[in-house]
């Protein structure tokens, strides 16, 4: 060992001790007769103190330690004169003996600070000196403490962890896979898994009853913002279950993350909310729940007074914003601006103030009487002093404006507090969705997800109506994961595929394996998965899971640190049976 | 919950309770009167009982399910008159009131018994079956205690885990890559990791300080038995070590799993043999020192009595098995056919028998006089019913030999006892290695692999001497894990490349990334990587690793269960810009 000790862990009990420290030059002052370093590694920072007076020599060799040197140093341990309570290691310093540099550094092109001045792109080239910085190490150091939580949680519960395979095989539908080229087979390929759902619903045929994994999966998509190639989830699968033993189960698991991670207790269950109710309350099936502000159905109240946008609307909605009436025309003209967005897409917001003397004062007044504006306060729960806020359109589009608007007053009024959790359940999700284009159903989650026993009769009749066994889990407005039951038996298959417009040909040549297998005794089955990169952001009060993986890709699938994807030989593509399109060469 | 209980966990302390269990139908009896069924789940085997004479209905019931059905049983616990102590539920039977059945199963093509009749191909088609008995069950399940016990010791040490990225670059050195071709970047490729060696060099250098992870790793090889295309490494890395601290490190997590998982200890710190000893006192640098019968070098005993052979042969060696003075003349020429196989290509073996009066009769006793052979018998420290086999030839190949003979010599006598447990560290081995093709040297482990200090003034004039700070722990005579220190200053990584005949543009295209980081303060460090399938399958008392993998590929690298690898659409080949070549087509 380089070491007696770590920059992290010395402290007033130490004083007195001859102690050997290694890491990184921090920062470096000479302050005339002494010079002081603070040395850096993975557990803290000590100050190490060199001096003129008792030690010339060795006091200049330290002056002369560049940034980010890579130092053994060995001392005394003494109590500090003016103490440092923002540090650990805050109380103590180190007079030193010794010096070695075990390594130089060249200037780093930016300073490993919390605050430092590199841009993106440069600090993704040098992650390796990005992920130096406190506040990125600890992200990483999170996230492994999320890992290791999750599987005590899971083994502590009879969850056997299993690897499932990497090199599998594509599958037609849902997003497009990464293929790689076999060698031994040219001309055929493997797949890289978008998720193991096939091989987790194989390990209950096999009996193993609960399953987990913390696994990589690959999703070949046109990047959105904060959409990795490469994503991590935590896959579960469990037997023998009914719906709610999987939401105790994994409510289980979610409450003993908060607690073992962020020391956070709830009080009584998650809400369990069924995703109609979530739609028409809050405008979206992953509602932010860390404050009410809830969407009202007015539709009856303000139609039938000739307010033409109103009039021609199927729907309309609105929200009640507590202690906003004093809001300036100018901050309503925002407001009208954010629905108006593209990506909202809302024609206009008609506002409505309730006075101090209770009266209340809209931007239609024109069509609505006293009585009418107080009707609406009341629908709304609005008191004196709030602002009620109202749009109109097609009932579906409208609610989801409305919930973007409810989650842009809640930001502005700072109702979205990162150090504030607020999980919950969405439950009772349709089983089917309806595709205007190819003018077929879609399953909503996936194929085998099982329809609500008493639904279906609706199958074939109503299937909009059919509702799934199938949950989300929902912190602070973020989907954290979604799982359902499984169809485990041959009937309910059947008439799902039918539904799905598959032919028994095609689903057995789609699923063929998985279905063969359901033919031995499948039993009762279902399962969830989590983004574990998502979910570690939230933990770690952050939006951006590129902050939370250890070597992120950039929103072009790219790693400009070792500068991939890349040009590989013709002798490995000669190996491979293939060759690179000219239409590709020239693009 | 379809169940109240698990069919593992029930015993006289239940008896009177009413249980509902949930399982498959492992095996069915009619009795005349009684019908038994044994139910079968993860943890157990339960018996249920249905009685012609209390309830026929449910007993016909019961006789009409077939094996393999999942059937959910509700009924009483009660003591069984003959218990079946093999069964950890032996002590009890289940009196069904009721049963549902949860689904059927068509017959499945092998027997699910510990000893089936279903071939090779036949299980790995129904891979999802052969899971289903109980002994590979139970490798499955020892994987994932091992996962768990490597986590909590590493944790324990302050190791954290990090996910190194799958989609990586192709590196022109080492084995083949496995390439995926980009869908966004047509042209270009990622390759998947061969192991995460530089990211988890780059994590040093980001100040990590312990690193570990268990991660697929991927090698496009042609498949001898049992080699994966995929297959799981315990990947570690510390800083501010030097190599006694590593060895310790990782063999405290050896006892570690040792005693977590076989309740084993071992008595003193594992044997470290250095190369050259393992070499020349057991032919091989993995030795398997379960048991003794060291080879002697008796080259000088046995020259010069003009026995052609030896008098031609650069060195000869023997090994003395204890008690095998008796053998046959049929045992001996096995033994001389076991060495002239071509895996092993000796020319002959020459053996001498110690006698119980002392004497020694040699199949070369023409040649040498009883005080020789009395020499020989000493030298080898054989005792009266003795039995000494000799081989000569070139130094290096006739240990290799030697070596073979050894291992099939304890296999024939007992001496292999898989329950029985032989770590040890192998150390010092030879930094470099030449290669008469193409007349250079290569690195033994890797090009970042340091070479021990005090040999580095060999580097240009003697590099066969060079020794480096690289080890294996070896186990049973399988190598269960390597690694080394790693280089950390730029003038040793320069004198190295330059040894291994790199240009520095070479050597920057190769290893740019790397050396670039090199440049910011690396600190010194090293790791080590252990093969986890191979170690889970030792600890199960296995050679073959494919029995602790879930879903393993066959030797052809193919899943045969999901039919994989598989041609894929033409439009998928379009969007990746890529064809296959028309001689692969033909193929």
């Amino acid at each position: 060992m380089y070491r007696t000790h770590t920059c992290g862990e010395l402290s007033q009990a130490n004083t007195g001790q001859q102690v050997t420290l290694a890491g990184w030059i921090q920062r470096s002052r000479d302050l005339g007769g002494m010079t002081f370093i603070d040395l850096r590694d993975r557990y803290g920072i000590t100050q190490l103190v060199f001096n003129m007076e008792t030690d010339a020599g060795l006091c200049m060799k330290a002056r002369k330690l560049g940034r980010e040197f890579v130092i053994q140093v060995t001392g005394i341990v003494v109590e500090r004169s003016n103490k440092n309570p923002k540090l650990a290691t805050g109380d103590i310093e180190i007079i030193a003996a010794s010096v070695e540099t075990l390594n130089t550094s060249d200037i780093p092109p930016f300073t490993i600070e919390e605050n430092t001045d590199g841009g993106d792109e440069l600090r993704m080239k040098y992650r390796y000196l990005d992920l130096r910085r406190q506040n990125v190490r600890s992200n990483i150091i999170l996230r492994h403490r999320m890992a290791q939580e999750v599987r005590r949680y899971l083994d502590g519960q009879g969850f056997i962890e299993v690897e499932t395979p990497v090199l599998i095989k594509s599958t037609p539908e849902g997003a497009r896979d990464f293929v790689v080229p076999s060698r031994l087979h040219n001309g055929e390929f493997y797949a890289l898994p978008q998720s193991p759902q096939t091989f987790k619903q194989l390990l209950m045929v096999a009996g193993f009853d609960k399953y987990f994994q913390i696994v990589k999966c690959f999703r070949d998509e046109d990047l959105r913002a904060d959409r990795q190639p490469e994503f991590t989830q935590i896959d579960c699968e469990m037997s023998f279950i009914h719906q709610d033993d999987i939401l105790n189960m994994f409510e289980g698991l979610a409450r003993h993350l908060f607690h073992a991670i962020k020391g956070l207790g709830f009080e009584g269950p998650f809400p369990r909310i069924p995703y109609d109710e979530a739609m028409s309350l809050y405008g979206t099936d992953k509602p932010d729940i860390r404050f009410d502000m809830r969407i009202e159905d007015v539709t009856k109240a303000m139609k039938g007074r000739n307010f033409p946008p109103f009039e021609l609307a199927a729907y309309v909605g609105a929200i009640s914003a507590q202690g906003c009436a004093g809001w300036s025309r100018k901050q309503l003209d925002e407001l009208t601006e954010f629905v108006k967005r593209p990506q909202i897409g809302a024609t206009g917001l008609v506002w409505a103030k309730v006075e101090t003397d209770g009266t209340v004062r809209s931007s239609v007044d024109k069509y609505y009487s006293p009585d009418d504006l107080a009707n609406l306060a009341l629908m709304t729960g609005s008191e004196a002093g709030d602002l009620i806020l109202i749009m109109a359109g097609p009932r579906e589009k409208t609610l989801n404006a409305l919930g973007e608007l409810r989650l842009e007053m809640g930001r502005r009024l700072g109702l979205r507090d990162s150090a504030v959790y607020a999980p919950l359940w969405v439950v009772d999700f349709p089983l089917l969705e309806w595709d205007d284009e190819t003018q077929r159903f879609y399953a909503k989650h996936h194929p085998f997800t099982a329809p609500k026993q008493e639904d279906i009769q609706f199958m074939e009749s109503d299937p909009w109506r059919v509702r799934a066994n199938a949950y989300d889990l929902v912190i602070n407005g973020t989907e954290i994961g979604g799982g359902s039951i499984r169809i485990h038996d041959p009937e309910t298959q059947t008439l799902m595929f039918r539904t799905l417009g598959f032919t028994e040909e095609e689903a057995q040549k789609q699923f063929g394996f998985l279905l063969n297998a359901f033919r031995y005794g499948a039993p009762p089955h279902g399962g969830i998965a989590f983004g574990f990169d998502r979910w570690t952001a939230i933990m770690g009060g952050s939006d951006t899971i590129r902050d939370f993986i250890a070597f992120p890709k950039n929103n072009q699938a790219r790693d400009v640190m070792i500068d991939t994807p890349a040009t590989i030989k013709q002798e490995q593509l000669d190996e491979l049976g293939i060759e690179i399109s000219k239409s590709a060469e020239s693009k």
